[in-house]
């Protein structure tokens, strides 16, 4: 089977390989909202634009919101008045940094784009160096995944294909093309040892049942839907030998904020003696924070859960609960796979050693 | 506060706390698959149509198939010929008993009114000691309701108001009235016990988002509803201390069979300290089936999986794994509550001693 190599700069490239493109101009988010009815790309020609489609989450996913930040940055460069560009580029950069508080990639993201600016001495630089940066984190990006299946892999050590089971999407729609975890599953599948991957629907934004399940389809992946309260039966048939999930933010100690539902996971990976990985680039990892209960936990309207498609399934009135992140301890944690290489039983020590 | 004693013979009873109601001639139910949005009850004078609404989840919650099936059989005495009669409510049984897998109060149920037709002498015979038994059957239900929130309450022995987490919806909806864990939930509100109860909406049929909540709403008992990927981080904030479920079947070593989810909340309730309880009926206690794995489990159409509301939310062609119920071992277990009284740590001898 042939290696996927996916570029992002490549405009014929197919959607569930690449799901922002860079015109120059303008960033291209394939909206994420209307998968996987539709394949509506959004043309965005300022950094508002952007910020809104990250709160909106017609983008989403840690890497591919940072992602598009950085794009956001070089057009608020652009769009900028030939005499207050640097500080309409400073306030573009505090939007975006308001779009969302959990994933840590958009800071990093951020002040890599921050830093760029600093050194611009005029607006034409600043158009020019900051699309540059913006298009570097994007292949950086792009470049880590592939290393971080390969390293995945190389860590799995299979002998035998194996059934995994992966949380929310994590693949090219999440990410500057091929995926974190899902792109482990897809080198996987490209070197015969995937049996088939079940993707938990992942409510209540179902990126699972949406966006995974219609990237995995069409590369021929084989992949099982479930609701996300089957984990359990599925890990107890003895099949799955994996969990592997993506990462909003890890901190120093290595424990690791992801969608919700994903501490829950861990802990029936650990009844059942599954191994349980997480894969995420090194922008993921905030070694200023010490622990997870450091990491701020975004909580989205109730409606999301009282509604779906705009369809109301409970009550108007009620209660609801409804954080986006959870918070999974290191401990529950068998390897932490970045670009940079992994740990393996993350704690303090191993993540400074690798990332500190 | 008082004590709410719900009467499933009063027409002016609330559909909050009575979803069957027997009209001499016909059996209404409270169409569960329009709940929220519209409290429509059908009117069925066959066992064809009750077997119809079992199998289409218009009544569904493993006791409230178990009533709905004794009125089926009823029903079919009633409109059966002079002359066939005994062979065309042999008939009615057979077709109720092909309705649902899982849930052993159905064949019970079924096994109460046929020992009660064998009996019979004539279609009259038959017509009025058949409706005798199906209101019996409805009327215990319901006094077991009452009678496992006293038990639970007692076995729980709380010096202080607590938080709990219940799945599907075992309320008045899913039994003959006050309902079996949400009957506990609602007493505890009563005796100023409850904190709050925090309710998995329960994918795919989203039970808990569209019954339980709304059952709780109508009552003012306070309801936090999340998604079912929420627990893990609701249980980790220790507030709940209780996890308190129903049951489909329960078999002789104390496995339990109870709504997709379930046994991952099991697992979560134990690597937090939380206890877990389950609360049926003895109708639900197999004591013929040795152990869990013994269950035979329902599995459904991958479109619910696929879809809500109709509207596609996944790939038409993704495969889909849809299993109604999983099994939750006994050594998860804390209490099972039924109405002949409560097993601490169920196993093999205690469950005997109860329920042997």
């Amino acid at each position: 089977m042939t290696r996927v190599t996916p570029d992002p700069f490549d405009q014929s490239a197919s959607p569930d390989t690449v799901a922002i493109r860079w015109l120059g101009h303008a960033v291209q988010l394939l909206d994420q909202r209307r998968l996987p009815q539709e394949e509506h790309w959004l043309t965005i020609e300022g950094a508002a634009g952007v910020s809104q489609a990250i709160r909106d989450m017609a983008v989403r996913g840690a890497p591919a919101i940072g992602i598009s930040a950085a794009y956001g940055v070089a057009l608020a460069a652009r769009g900028a008045d030939e005499r207050d560009w640097r500080t309409e580029v400073d306030v573009a950069i505090a939007v975006l940094a308001e779009s969302r508080p959990t994933a840590v990639n958009l800071f990093w993201a951020l002040q890599r784009m921050e830093s760029v600016l600093r050194q611009c001495r005029s607006r034409e630089d600043a158009v020019a160096r900051l699309a540059e940066e913006a298009i570097a984190i994007h292949r950086e990006d792009l470049a880590a995944n592939l290393a971080m299946a390969d390293l995945a892999l190389a860590a799995m050590a299979l002998d035998k294909p194996c059934a995994v089971l992966t949380h929310c999407n994590t693949g090219a729609l999440a990410t500057g093309g091929y995926g974190t975890a899902l792109g482990v599953v897809r080198r996987l599948h490209e070197q015969r040892l995937l049996k088939r991957v079940y993707a938990d629907e992942t409510r209540p934004w179902l990126q699972g049942a949406r966006l995974t399940a219609w990237e995995l389809v069409k590369d021929g992946i084989p992949v099982i839907l479930n609701a996300d309260g089957a984990a359990g039966a599925i890990l107890a048939q003895g099949d799955v030998k994996w969990v592997i999930v993506g990462a909003d933010r890890i901190t120093a100690n290595g424990d690791v904020a992801n969608k919700i539902g994903t501490y829950g996971l861990a802990v029936l990976a650990r009844h059942h003696k599954v191994k349980f990985m997480v894969v995420a680039p090194s922008s993921t990892v905030d070694m200023t924070l010490e622990r997870g209960s450091d990491i701020p936990i975004e909580e989205r309207d109730g409606r999301e859960i009282r509604q779906v498609g705009g369809i109301a399934i409970a009550p108007e009135k009620v209660g609801v609960f409804n954080p986006v992140f959870d918070v999974t301890p290191a401990n529950l944690i068998d390897l932490i796979v970045t670009e940079r290489g992994v740990v393996h039983n993350p704690e303090v020590t191993g993540m400074h050693k690798l990332l500190g």
